[in-house]
């Protein structure tokens, strides 16, 4: 098919969002008789999952980032707009974009993820960033290396301060996120410093419920806590935390001071809703049927972390890339039979692959419903599906060669600060 | 030897700067029974000659920048500290530190390298970023991907100038980043785009003077601009900018409309000549003598872009890494053999190990003072000799799987825009 034969003609598919996701349903669309236009605010693919790789130092941004245009250049009645989406007016099926633009649309596919929060608490943010894009990995990044640098200053007034860790919230974020810290202490610069010893430093992953990892069997998460035990990582459960600031944290009525706090607690959907003038559903999430549509708004799919689809036991299916990878082949290939052949499909039904969490070198657990896995067996199977479901060969290449080089020297590749590690960080370092 | 052997009544030498030249002093200098102290204002080495590569989006800034720690952190008698340098009191042989700590020396090396220069034009700083640190080339990133995505949109007003690239200063610098950023557009970016062509970009390098790369033989000159227009770069000559703005640039009395303009005119050395109250010599570098001792002061000593040492011809050598580099190991083994057995060491000589510029995919030049090499074969000894140099064996498989993988499929691996490209851009954005 050639850029020519594109007929201005064919329906008109918008998707908003270049996630796992949006990707996918832009896929399924290659090379049919519809014309696809993707926009997203970012040029790139996140591969979300191992940003926290980034936020340690152990891959580069351009690891786990893929342009969009690399990925979609191939397919000619495929476009891809760079830009904010400022409004949906769904009467009229237009899409107001940040450059002015506007979009008309026969089909509109909302698959805009999930940001952080901070449970109202948004004077948070700046003493404990999260690790959802690119700027704030690389702003965690400056923080926790600059944090040894600042401990390492002869003098240095706060030690102990700058050489704890706070990990907030014990899911599957915070406990890969406070893992990753500690491995950097332990093993990546433990014979860098003349002053400190990194590996002393204290690293405390801090969860509100009664205990970490409470979408996993209870099994897999006690061999997580002692997975994190052993590389010096201390578990605190039931203790809210109460306040943060740029001296440290309290949590349960104690004051644990601490130069880095990390965000690994609360995600929301992103306000799609409110552009939609769709009642929120559950979780703020944008409520849709099994179908995938927008519960009374029509033309208007939603899929991955901002819709609530229940899954079959009634629940909204949990934010993960699989899901929204299931979801956008689903919805992708069902807007070309609807568009192209007129046939209506089958519902969704999600396809449990398997849930996993990665504490640190040979440690993980696998939940896929009747198995489960841990220790190395399940280290080594994350390793091979992260490096399988990397969007590109060459990265797939780098990664695993890095992850070779890793596993055999304990280093890390990508420890360089480029942002200041101010603190608290200021508004224009999050928005960088 | 083991830390526990540090005699702190051994000489203490100070490095300013882990340059090229800075490393080289300090490693010449570990296992000898001296305490050296590195400072820097980054906890990276950066390797400054592959820069442009970065801001073409063909590396990533991790693949071109080493933590000085890793790279020092296993010679117990060598201290590393982050910060920037505020003071230097020679007649106390005091450092002041931008971190309030004092320190003491009793040899201090300054190599603190050079920075853009606008010739007091610093109002051109915004519009025209040069290509020094990696803040820099991550913007310069930013914005030449970022205009094309810009030119991309649909009714884009401007769309000639946000395809048109200058490129100021016919140097090594400026022809790297001419070519770089010519090959970007013809072969990474080709099939990317749906409005616009971006292989139709205008690629100009524009030189003051009568012909580029003034300080190669003019016969390697006139076949660098033969390879450059080969790739789409249109070279104009004895034109002098006059002016740079948002718009675009005037030069030669014409004006050029232009969104992207990129610095790869003018160096100066860093301030140090100011903070050693020495009088600055030729090209407001440090004069200093052949032993690279800096003239007038006693123990202070300055070597690579920051100095002024005169080379058999009489005029200052030039500001390349191999020069900062033999400077840094005369003056190591230089140091040690005078303050371990008081041995006075021979002056310092320049060995021309070759002076290379490259143009693009198999187009380099050559210059070895009798032999000269150009085309395919200087472009394969550049790629051997820029990966041989690179200071990290983990680099350097990366690195050179890097280049592979771009020689073979035209693509770039690190094309992502993580910095907004707003224009004319704000100090934030440079200084981040």
């Amino acid at each position: 098919m050639d850029m020519s034969t594109i007929d201005p003609n064919w329906p008109h598919v918008v998707i908003i969002g270049a996630g796992f996701g949006g990707l996918a349903v832009a896929q399924q669309l290659a090379h049919a008789p519809v014309r696809v236009t993707v926009v997203d605010r970012n040029n790139y693919h996140l591969f979300v999952p191992l940003l926290y790789q980034v936020a340690t130092a152990a891959l580069s941004p351009a690891d786990v980032a893929e342009p969009i245009r690399h990925i979609l250049g191939r397919y000619p009645n495929i476009r891809v707009v760079l830009s904010e989406v400022t409004g949906i007016d769904a009467g009229s099926r237009q899409l107001t974009l940040g450059t002015g633009e506007r979009l008309d649309y026969d089909r509109l596919v909302i698959a805009t993820g999930s940001t952080s929060s901070y449970f109202g608490h948004d004077e948070w943010r700046a003493y404990a960033p999260a690790c959802k894009s690119i700027e704030e990995a690389r702003l965690i990044r400056s923080r926790v290396l600059g944090a040894f640098e600042e401990a390492e200053r002869d003098g240095a007034a706060d030690r102990e301060a700058l050489m704890t860790f706070v990990i907030v919230g014990g899911g599957p974020t915070g406990v890969e996120l406070a893992g990753s810290v500690a491995e950097l202490a332990r093993y990546a610069l433990a014979s860098d410093f003349r002053r400190i010893r990194p590996e002393t430093a204290r690293i405390i992953l801090v969860e509100g419920g009664p205990r970490i990892l409470s979408a996993f069997p209870e099994s897999l998460a006690r061999y997580a806590e002692r997975a994190l035990a052993r590389i010096g990582v201390q578990v605190m459960t039931d203790i809210p935390v109460e306040t943060i600031t740029a001296e440290g944290l309290t949590a349960g009525g104690r004051f644990i001071p601490a130069r880095t706090v990390l965000w690994g607690a609360g995600v929301a959907p992103t306000g799609a809703a409110a552009l939609l003038g769709a009642p929120p559903g559950p979780g703020g999430r944008l409520a849709v049927d099994d179908r995938l549509r927008v519960s009374g708004v029509a033309n208007v799919y939603a899929l991955g972390d901002v819709a609530a689809c229940l899954g079959e036991d009634g629940t909204p299916l949990p934010g993960l890339a699989q899901v929204a990878q299931q979801q956008g082949r689903y919805l992708g290939t069902a807007l070309r039979r609807e568009m192209v052949s007129g046939q209506m499909s089958k519902p969704f039904r999600f396809h449990n692959r398997g849930n996993a969490a990665i504490i640190g070198r040979h440690a993980a657990i696998f939940d896929f419903g009747r198995y489960r896995l841990k220790g190395y067996p399940a280290w080594m199977l994350w390793a091979i599906v992260h490096v399988v479901l990397l969007v590109n060969f060459a990265q797939r290449i780098r990664v695993s060669l890095q992850w070779l080089w890793r596993y055999l020297t304990y280093r890390r590749g990508a420890r360089i600060i480029t942002s200041a590690p101010a603190r608290p960080c200021k508004e224009a370092e999050l928005s960088d």
